[in-house]
């Protein structure tokens, strides 16, 4: 409801205060566009034949979960612009800090959900990266562990930025309520990454995919989240 | 005449709701011009002697015809968000799924394309994608089907949330109608899209091409379309 | 003066029907953006070292003198947009045309550049496309030349589309003035190339790099259409 | 604080007169993210294989360091716009030089950016650029500085230009001393790039790293200006 058209701001509603894109974003959405665009068209890899192009198609459920991942992350990030308008110098440190997360973990990310697909498919579809020991396995998903750990960290840091904020931003209960929960939706994606980055140096090697697996506890887990969270905003509907 | 600069909301006229470009659409507009930039960039292969500048020249049919298809999906999906201005999560799913179908179908559409004008020119201009098998082939023309399938699809989507939603955006009854138009246009390309994937398995060798050829009854239907939909839209306008 | 800020609509004055940036601009400027960054970091040149270091230098001037021609279009452009706010049908379509002629064009501009600063440098600034025979350089000018014309015809078509909409616009006498000046402009730039494209056939051997020096000719051009113009705003500021 | 959300135009805040992004800042803003996107992800070197993923991970300090000087000057001149809302001939012109240098600098800035943590990090980070001789090095270090020099002259131009224009664009007194500060800043950037120019032809071998370092001291000098300029806003916040 709160990420509907525009609303007037009843009890129960959120106002957006950068209905405008501001330059942040613009930058941030070229950034982000200009990625996932070349997570598809590697350039180098222009299929020339059919086998080529055969090959190049295994490659799209990795490349759409990809996709899913940096779109999901923008969004996020778009969300928190629409709805606080903050142009000032801390966030623009912190969007820009993200991009270049975004940026850094963007191939990454891909050899990651392909290897996903690799071990769903039981090998049908390809992975073109040789892990040859134990230590370089770890070492993969300490990388992205400590990858997901800094977005989230970092998304945590621009709503409790505009938390701090609340006063000059005239936030409403509502409204800080709001902000209160998508920074909880953050700490826990933090907590898992570090019980992922955890389970990486203690699991024995025939386990050690379950590091990789232990993002999938964050399903069940905004579940949970998004129903305390709609009883919260209830209560508060209640007062009003 | 809905598709012209603002206007008042008179009957028979289209109130644009989204007039200033949100995120999804900046984000949308640059992945797509990054997507043509790189349809004609081809950053490999930088002309470096004349032979290979000509040779560079005879693709210009095959790139403009690409171009075309991908501005119209394009302009398709502006046209939508300026006249709904929705911003939901919904939308924002139909349309990184719309930026993601044009990324996977980009260098694909070129190949068709290329083949095409190699077929229209009797040779004259390049084709450099080998097809050895007359499976090969009606796989390729499966795959494009599934592609336009799913864009059409993705646009039925599109207007029919946008239906759904008339109560809150407050639709006139000639913007449902137009809508509606909006609807039937791409149920007619989704139809045509699954006659060439029939097509493409049916066929026998020496008439494959025709299942490619069925594409440009897009031409003819859309004319019907066209004058059906005026007619509708007198009515209306009669009416009030 | 009509192209400085914003200004109330006095008499010889612009008024700027499209203040808020629309789609195709979005769309524009992310492509052209996108075309100049392309031309600098050619990806596949990155040099690894001294010797390539410097080489990448020399490539400077025919980089600049081709940015300035790409930004020059795409000012254009966005002065169009701004003046007259129009996002329909025609106005897309003429301005994916000009997206699409500037995309091709993009490398061989930067080749013709080179070869002037070849030129003009005596050999000390590299040209690395050698042409073997008379024809291949007729050819090359040929190819500038229609460019260029169509680059040309795109913008009389731009702004005699928005002369003949004159009274939706309700552009005032001022603004009528003002959109001529801007098709003399582009007629001038069209009757340069037709006077390059025949010197580029007409021309013996030794003189022939005179088709490429003609289009120095829009300087001089340019100034006295400017006179001519800033007499004819003076004389309707003088009837008002 | 001039730079935090908007506020009412008081005695010791500045106006922002370019809410609305202008066609400038997108453009601008698309060349930036283009460029730090390439920065990152160099299409040619996609890592095949552990050890390549591992080196390129000891890139990432140095693409760090460079990501954050494209950002500030990215940051720089959107604040220009923001304040200024200026859209003339000049200010296109300067905004389009500046892209034009950063698209010039950005692997070169890379490069140095490499040598740098290659010297900090006594060799365990890489610098793939083989400097054979001393005039080479100094080579290098009279490019960046040029390159420097000309950045900080392009905004000691931008924000002349906006003192120039105080007239048309109402600047507060308080906004003057403020558009004066910014230009001091870029007078103290000019200067040091200019020590750095000469140190670079005057110290012996074993020195001549001090000519790249001599940049950090824009954090002391920064320090130092922005007291001062508190205190002077401070004396103008009592006048009023």
């Amino acid at each position: 409801m709160a990420d509907s058209a525009p609303q007037p701001n009843l009890a129960g509603s959120v106002t957006m205060r950068g209905e405008g894109m501001n330059r942040i974003e613009t930058f941030v959405a070229a950034a982000f566009a200009f990625a996932v665009t070349m997570l598809v068209i590697s350039v180098g890899s222009i299929p020339q034949s059919f086998e080529e192009f055969v090959l190049a198609l295994k490659t799209i459920p990795a490349f759409a979960a990809s996709f899913a991942v940096i779109v999901w992350i923008w969004h996020a990030h778009a969300t928190w612009c629409r709805r606080y308008g903050l142009e000032d110098g801390m966030s623009i440190f912190l969007s820009s800090l993200l991009v270049f997360l975004v940026l850094i973990y963007i191939y990454p990310l891909r050899l990651m959900m392909q290897s996903l697909f690799h071990f769903l498919s039981d090998g049908a579809l390809p992975f073109i990266f040789p892990l040859k020991t134990l230590e370089q396995a770890r070492f993969m998903f300490t990388f992205y562990g400590i990858g997901f750990l800094c977005v989230g960290l970092n998304f945590i840091g621009l709503y409790r930025y505009a938390l701090r904020r609340q006063e000059p931003l005239a936030l409403s209960p509502y409204e800080v309520t709001e902000a209160r929960y998508d920074v909880h939706v953050w700490v826990v994606a933090v907590c898992i990454s570090l019980l992922s980055l955890i389970l990486a140096w203690v699991l024995p090697a025939q386990w050690l995919s379950l590091a990789g697996f232990t993002y999938f506890l964050l399903f069940p887990c905004y579940t949970v989240l998004d129903n305390r969270h709609r009883k919260a905003l209830a209560a508060i509907a209640v007062q009003d």
